[in-house]
């Protein structure tokens, strides 16, 4: 917060939220637990100013329960105030920033967008955007954003020097775009909200910063932490194979990937059953914490036993091992219907 | 030639140029002077791989003969080798680098269109884009190219700095996705052939750098001089108004504005008798030169005339009024036709 510049989501802002409906743990834990200009979004929605959700993916890889996790609060989100929301899948950046084609980035959009789209989001209130596919409405939007923008500015938010491809030092303006194409398709002012990782922040305070002088209100951002790894490091990623669990892998892979987690355990059972665990540092806890353990009494009690050596790390893995593999069996079968549906769910445009 | 490296076009290349159809005027008067490959070009050619033209233009204003003067050449290039050609409108272009915006320039390419196609072009042989509405098959083919250039490139040939937008950064692989787009949409390498400005060779440089790591045939290029401007400058340009003659001018402008042409006459008629007057730095005499004397022979005349003093500059600038006049009723006539034809030649691929 203090890097950026975002608020906290304070208690304030808490109760607010809770006035529309349950409040997601996600927002109880502090998982999601920064922001720039929620209330307004708020104050617009009180005022029957409905604001349209944006978020989005690069597809560089299968999905893993990193994406998931976000996305899960997206859905709460569309739930909690019955809103659009725009899913961007930007096959462009991924090309241009990493060691990919665009034959890849692409095929990976349709599998990411598998993923998304297997959580349940209203399939008449959600549209799917793929930057190489929706172009044509994008492009004049993007460049609007980019005529804004200076090499320095680019440089000194994203750490461009020299070296780096004319195509990445424009990407940014294709990542606002979807912020301002509600307002342009609408023909009005249309609020946007963007759930999204703290590290997507950078992009929106460009994004953000260019808005007025183009007649767009800057959009709203509310902030999740990163989802850690199993391994203990502090972001799940697919640099980790073993430690990244995704959405297609087997019961059996999960077994073995939760099996190697990193714990707060102690290095011998009797000297655990002793002194205790520690699950501040436990990656298994984070999971049940981040995702997979909703109620706050459950997590309370894990916490409990852990810490006075009542359960040991194999029985905490295989608890979570079960949690995800149940999870993961629905998804897998949503997963596989959602082949029949993502077609609607291409974007163009909303009825406003 | 020089600063760019790009090749004469020498008497071997004129001679072998004349073997396909009767030389332009531009070719033998050296206002086409200089290359890049086009020995290949015909070569491949000869082979019956036939060559593609890509031309095209920054639509930041009204037409006028500086820039016809070009297209003509590209009609005869046409003609002589019955090929397909694309023309490329860069609205976007415009818009970000010019105060303009992208309504201006978008209605500005239809504007200069009709121009293109009043020349003549054959209409199932030649296809018009814009930019903004052809993203979705330029988009791609521009990513590829601008993931091979870096900004230090960009830096280097287009001297940008880090007060540019993000936009024109990017923009130069917009201007060389129609040079690929002819392999990409035939399935194989077409050759392709640019008729330009020797301005546009710094795109074309980039763009012939980038092509074999993305296995596409480099674009030959064939270059000119820039027409001179009516007050002796040495490019004919909208900044100076009076000096200018657009397509859609009326003979009384383009009375007034020859009227008051550069030329190299005399200050008084007696001098002028007696001295007689300098064609060299004649922006009236270049205008026959460049566009409006076809005949050898008559462009002789006229120049010996002048230096003997037999005519003076009033007689010379009303010749060339009267030609302008005749070529501009015929011009707008057909412009007014090419209305009928425009929605026709949009871009959507050839027949390979």
């Amino acid at each position: 917060m203090q890097k950026f510049g975002t608020s906290p989501i304070d208690d304030a802002l808490m109760e607010r939220l809770s006035t529309y409906g349950e409040l997601h743990p996600m927002l109880k834990r502090g998982i999601f637990y920064t922001h720039r200009d929620v209330k307004w979004i708020l104050d617009e929605y009180d005022k029957g100013n409905k604001f349209t959700i944006y978020t989005g993916r690069g597809p560089s890889g299968n999905t893993h329960l990193g994406h998931l996790m976000p996305w899960l609060f997206n859905k709460w989100m569309q739930d909690t105030f019955g809103v659009n929301m725009i899913f961007q899948m930007t096959n462009d950046e991924k090309f241009l920033f990493k060691d990919l084609t665009l034959e890849d980035t692409t095929s990976m959009a349709y599998q990411n967008a598998l993923d998304f789209i297997a959580l349940g989001f209203d399939p008449k209130k959600t549209k799917i955007i793929v930057n190489t596919k929706n172009i044509e409405k994008l492009y004049p939007i993007a460049l609007s954003v980019a005529k804004k923008i200076t090499f320095s500015t680019a440089k000194a938010v994203f750490g461009f020097d020299n070296s780096t491809n004319i195509g990445s030092i424009f990407f940014t303006a294709m990542q606002s775009a979807p912020a301002f194409l509600p307002s342009v398709d609408a023909g009005k002012q249309v609020p946007v909200v963007i759930p999204c990782g703290i590290d997507q922040d950078p992009h929106f305070r460009v994004c953000r910063d260019v808005a007025p002088g183009l007649g767009f209100p800057k959009p709203s951002l509310i902030c999740c932490k990163m989802m850690p790894g199993l391994s203990g490091g502090d972001k799940m990623s697919s640099s980790d194979e073993n430690a990244t669990i995704y959405t297609t892998d087997t019961p059996k892979q999960v077994k073995k990937k939760v099996g190697r987690a990193f714990t707060g355990g102690c290095v011998s059972v009797e000297e655990q059953r002793e002194k205790g665990g520690n699950p501040e540092v436990c990656a298994v806890f984070k999971y049940n914490y981040f995702m997979f353990e909703h109620s706050d009494d459950e997590l309370n009690e894990i916490a409990r036993k852990c810490r006075n050596g009542e359960i040991l790390c194999g029985e905490c893995k295989q608890c979570l091992t079960q949690k995800i593999n149940v999870f993961l069996e629905e998804h897998q079968d949503k997963r596989e219907k959602a082949k029949d549906v993502i077609a609607d769910m291409a974007y163009d445009g909303f009825e406003w």
